[in-house]
């Protein structure tokens, strides 16, 4: 059988025949519920049975990822009824393709059989990935089963942070010496049943587990049988240390193309291998953190997530949003008296401020995206500066002149049409400024510039922005 | 030469070097322009002529996107010196590495003889990819220059509007029958100099080019050479349409792990292939261009590009900004007489604006990024919105009685303090309701939910709270 993927349309036929089957299920439950205690309708037994039977079937056919997808679209209560019709072989893969969040609430529901069944069929480097979420007697029954390498293998790959190239390297690597004849190679390779995922190239080594080249499967295939790997190989290869940052080595991955890539240790020893798949992960990741980030959320939330814990993962920012906006107010509240004497005042700061905040967004997200992409170093931020000034100037040229004349239309006052004009144009420049210096600072000192980026440039032209305009309104209009 | 990656530090080095080499190219020029045009001095000239070599040489080592980085980070008078220096052989596969707004001006800095040698190095796929940007002399010189089967694959290539499949193909395809054994299969490769890049996969196809299935190079490399190719193939596989979106074959390939994948016409005959390094770069290019978006950037922008082309990309958002800025301008300007009454209304008001803005960017960035995932369908709308009034009550009723609280102790207002918590309640009751909806009827009319969703979820939050907190005031405190 061939499959389309159309992953648009399949994810909403599967997502649809699961609802219709849990409910179908969901009703002859019920009326089953319904029956004397003694008693045993056979029809609905055997309808019943039949569902059952049709979803586990269904659910068989689906790749791990899918099943993942599915469970992420649905409610709470839902996904715990179409979790206990999937089978404990495919358990351990869905665990790893879904969310945090909702891996979480799929662990729960599972007892500790059947938490160590699932993460037993896994390779030593995914556990590593599902440890840190599972209950410790979990995890300590999961060592206890491992030979002496793989429990080198899971220690290894558990002892390296979320964010370096250690804790997403695998183990499955082919290692060939450079003195044999391609010939050789492509019979070693006939002795396995099965090849590690995505291999596109075998490494070579000498007898201490020294990395010496890659022989890349396109020319070994190429090859003529008794050439020797040492001539056919490249040495001139990229390769990792565990102890690198994993974007680093994704923007590496997306720059050369590669598809696996050595991971050695001090000693240029090979431990390991780091493959594109989870690269990409890491480059979905990155990118969904910093937006999230940039919003104010924590971390990826489940969408049916309980009420409290969403509160959880939002009330950090909405607190600082808070303590910035008190400082607003606080700006504000020093110029009271000029407000009561010009009530327009009230009615006109929040388009200073507005302004200035998205100008300073602009300048922000580009700056945040230069420096995420290795483009921009801090010798750069003087003339970069100058030109976010230049562009703050010329926007304060046109768009402060045109607040300024549809302020004379409505007020019919010169002095406050012209103030407005140069209030606007400051606060362009200050977001200028703030958009710049605020993220080139914050790499500077090794922090991720991306978090709180939006909130901390807001906060700046808000405040300035009534600062500079109500300001300037009690020295000149008062 | 074994060459170790730290993607950071080297490209730092790399654009250290660069600048001080340039610097000296330049020192080395102006003092030869300061000579009386009849001398020559013979020190001054060969020292001209060994930094020319020296970047030259350094160059030529760098891979192109390498190359492409440094260009990148350079401000324009310098990125146009090192192109000079770039060999004509490296031109075409650097175009295609730089971003958009850098490949433009580089184009420009080259004659069409130039840019023919540049492009007709390049595969037919990639040529479609730089067409656009290429004067059209150029263009039709190339295709004159192609034979009939690239000819076809050209037109094909550029027929594709960029988001669709058919505008990311390649075609290196391998095909074999499936009535051969793996023996002949291997035999045929070693004619080949070389495969095609990403080579993970020999497509089968029978003799009327109709896809069967795929042989993976991993099955044939452990394959009894006498099996059929029939036999050790894959025949569930996933396959692709020219007209299928790009981001969501990206996401196919990022489900299913996938390397290269066929595509196939409407008749089921293959015509070419997807490989993972393309969809790195969707991956990359669709959640940067959702985040330029949300900041209101038309597009990725060169850094040092000059002040008029910033203007421009940015202008359209500020403009939009400017519209809501003044509608909620003019709903505080209905309550101006309340203001007069009771000035503390002016200063407390950007708060509550300013919290519900923030819930509801939270909210909105949450529902477009499960959009963009499929993780969210129409129908689900409602039990989610339930979902966020119920965080918005919870947000309320926390954030407001504390900013109630602490606007009691600064008027030693009741009514005031109630009155604020009471809006501030409503306000986020609002940003819920609108951060569910906006995304999700755009999404359902498909329009993109990330585009201007911030600035239209602010919009709402702005003049809402506004208008909430101060109609609320004149009602009740007047």
């Amino acid at each position: 059988m061939i499959t389309q993927i159309n992953t648009h349309d399949r994810f909403k036929d599967n997502l649809e025949w699961v609802q219709r089957l849990l409910a179908r299920h969901d009703y002859l439950l019920e009326k089953k519920a319904e029956l004397r205690p003694d008693t045993i309708d056979s029809v609905n037994e055997s309808s019943l049975r039949h569902v059952t039977e049709e979803i586990q079937e269904r659910i068989k056919h689906l790749h791990a990822a899918d099943i993942a997808h599915i469970l992420e679209a649905l409610p709470y209560a839902k996904r715990m009824r179409l979790w206990d019709f999937v089978s404990s072989a495919q358990d351990g893969d869905i665990l790893l393709e879904v969310s945090d969040s909702v891996r979480e609430s799929l662990i729960k529901a599972m007892n500790e059989g059947e938490l160590l069944a699932a993460v037993e069929s896994l390779d030593t480097d995914e556990m590593a990935d599902l440890a840190p979420d599972l209950p410790q007697n979990v995890v300590s029954g999961v060592i206890k089963n491992l030979d002496d390498e793989e429990r080198k293998q899971l220690h290894s790959a558990m002892s390296y942070d979320d964010d370096l190239v250690g804790s997403l390297m695998d183990f499955d690597v082919l290692r060939v010496r450079a003195d044999v004849t391609c010939e050789v190679v492509l019979r070693y390779l006939r002795l396995f049943d099965d090849l590690p995922k995505h291999t596109d190239n075998i490494f070579v080594v000498d007898d201490d587990n020294t990395l010496k080249g890659i022989l890349p499967i396109r020319r070994l295939l190429v090859a003529q049988p008794d050439t020797l790997v040492d001539t056919t190989m490249e040495k001139n290869i990229v390769f990792f240390q565990p102890d690198n940052k994993s974007e680093e080595a994704a923007q590496a991955f997306e720059r050369y193309d590669l598809i696996t890539a050595p991971v050695v240790n001090s000693l240029h020893k090979l431990i390991g291998r780091l493959t594109v798949d989870a690269m990409v992960d890491v480059i979905r990741e990155t990118s969904d953190e910093d937006r999230l980030q940039m919003a104010g959320l924590k971390e990826e939330e489940d969408l049916f997530a309980p009420i409290i814990k969403s509160f959880k993962n939002r009330w950090a920012w909405i607190a600082i949003n808070l303590a910035t906006a008190f400082f607003a107010s606080s700006v504000i509240q020093q110029f009271e008296t000029a407000i009561a004497q010009l009530v327009a005042l009230a009615s006109l700061m929040p388009i200073v401020a507005g302004l200035g905040g998205n100008a300073g967004n602009q300048t922000i997200t580009m700056i945040v995206r230069s420096l995420a992409m290795g483009h921009l170093q801090f010798a750069q931020a003087y003339p970069l500066w100058r030109k976010e000034l230049g562009v703050a100037l010329l926007n304060g040229l046109v768009w402060g002149a045109l607040v300024g004349l549809i302020t004379f239309i409505m007020y019919q006052d010169t002095a406050l049409a012209v103030l407005i004009m140069v209030a606007i144009t400051l606060n362009f420049m200050l977001a200028a400024t703030m958009g710049v210096f605020i993220p080139m600072i914050m790499h500077h000192f090794g922090r991720d510039p991306a978090v709180g980026s939006s909130v901390l440039i807001t906060a700046c032209t808000d405040s300035g922005g009534f600062f500079i305009f109500l300001g300037l309104a009690s020295a000149f209009l008062m």
